[in-house]
């Protein structure tokens, strides 16, 4: 596998659990010169100065974009539309933009509403290695081994820009999965969003009740496996669903008639559909592993 | 801690993977002399015997109960109403009874329909210890080890069956908690019955699209997470769910409320409010850890 790079400065702009790993992911990596840090946060960019993990870092983009030849945003996706706003005017002419963002659609369309020119070498990528942990503490530098990562490249793009960060994330230990930005949203919607805002809800229903705790701490290994999601960055998680939103909804509203017809076969006390409807469900779970 | 027994023979009802795993657990305890195992499967039974996993092992009741001081009931829910009602005329007259049963208000009632004179001696308990594997395949000594079983006297029941069974789940590695059958059955409802149900559901509407695979495979960590224990035994939950039905409906209809109230936030874009959920779900979460 050949190495990402040569990269005189890689900007990576939010130093959290996926921005910090992949600064550690790229330490020591000849292809790299230095890595700049940007953070909206004074504790975390000091944290990360302090253990080495970037090089040099500000609060302010423009120094921190200023000779980039890679940027990589890597903030919760709420504060993209922001940073793509701003981010035009201080980009090297040759610089390659990309992100890390769970949703792809309204990323893109920022993206194409304020880049300019440098738009040809934006490549929309979605590292699926996120986790209940997040911020700096959990950033690691095997975070992406064995993971995939999702890239949405445009028609009109660079396919150089493609190539380089299909390298970048390649070196990391992460397989590569091209998908429409359409397509990457109705997935991840079905597979991630969605369950989701199942175990958040779940939790939030349970935790209401009177005697909550007594009743959680009842629960066994299965429920600690389901729920851990709802563990989650809530503000991530926000911004996940409000961009991914129109997606979100038609996998809720599918989801609801699904359970409704479930309740509906328990209800009835017909075992046998219950017992059908278990068993595809496993035969589909089995089939993952 | 004390050990269990001394018991003469105890009779293990069922070798799946509670059955299997309490057998290798109780092998070379002073106090159990011997293990009798009844399976309605000889493919189970022969391979318990050939593995040592039970001293003796017949697919006649009758054999198994005969001089039993112990019999525990390790079969799924579905199959104890049956075994309850042909147990008594085989039981010794000092035999304890136990059960191993995830829902326990229907269990106590075929108890005290059908065991007659044995009904004081009978101990409803829960070890909570299940997972996605099933079968003697998956039985291992230390199944119970670091896990909560709980049990749901009788008032009017035999103090000495009760320590017995209590002993009985300590030397397994279980922590003994106690509660009425009805709230047994109102809590797991909440925090395994459901929570089941909803992988279940989820699997099921997913693996009938067109595309379903490419679908599944795009799923990350938290996905494989979360839909676990969709790979459990459907005959065994199917009989949960009927034996539990109506604390599982209560449960379904709450949790729908709960997705209904959530869908119509992310319906109005309403990030502030569906941020206070998730940070609510959230707290509740880590404070399980």
């Amino acid at each position: 596998m050949s190495e990402p790079g040569p990269f005189g400065k890689v900007a990576i702009l939010g130093l959290g659990l996926i921005g910090g790993s992949l600064a550690l992911a790229l330490r020591d990596v000849p292809g790299v010169a230095a890595i700049a840090g940007f953070d909206a946060d004074p504790a975390t960019l000091s944290q990360a100065l302090a253990r080495g993990i970037v090089d040099s870092g500000a609060m302010e983009l423009e120094a921190v974009l200023r000779g980039a030849d890679l940027v990589v945003i890597a903030t919760p996706v709420g504060a993209m539309e922001g940073l793509l706003r701003r981010m035009a005017p201080g980009l090297a002419p040759h610089a390659i933009v990309t992100d890390c963002a769970s949703t792809k659609g309204e990323v893109v369309r920022w993206a194409q509403d304020y880049l300019l020119g440098h738009v040809a070498r934006f490549v929309p990528a979605h590292p699926i290695a996120g986790s209940e942990a997040s911020g700096l503490e959990a950033a690691r530098a095997d975070l992406f081994r064995g993971t995939r990562t999702i890239l949405c490249p445009r028609a009109e793009g660079d396919p150089l820009a493609l190539a380089q960060v299909s390298r970048l994330w390649e070196h990391c230990g992460s397989r590569i999965v091209e998908m429409t930005p359409e397509r990457h949203d109705a997935v991840f919607a079905a597979v991630s969003h969605l369950p989701q805002l199942l175990a958040y809800a779940l939790m939030h229903t349970l935790a209401r009740r009177p005697g909550a705790s007594g009743l959680l701490e009842q629960g066994g290994a299965g429920f600690r496996d389901f729920t851990r999601l709802a563990g989650s960055h809530p503000v991530l998680w926000r911004d996940i669903c409000l961009t991914n939103r129109t997606a979100l909804l038609q996998e809720l509203h599918n989801y609801q008639d699904e359970l409704a017809a479930v309740t509906e076969l328990l209800d009835a006390a017909d075992g046998a559909a219950l017992e059908q409807v278990f068993a595809k469900a496993r035969q589909a779970r089995e089939r993952l592993r």
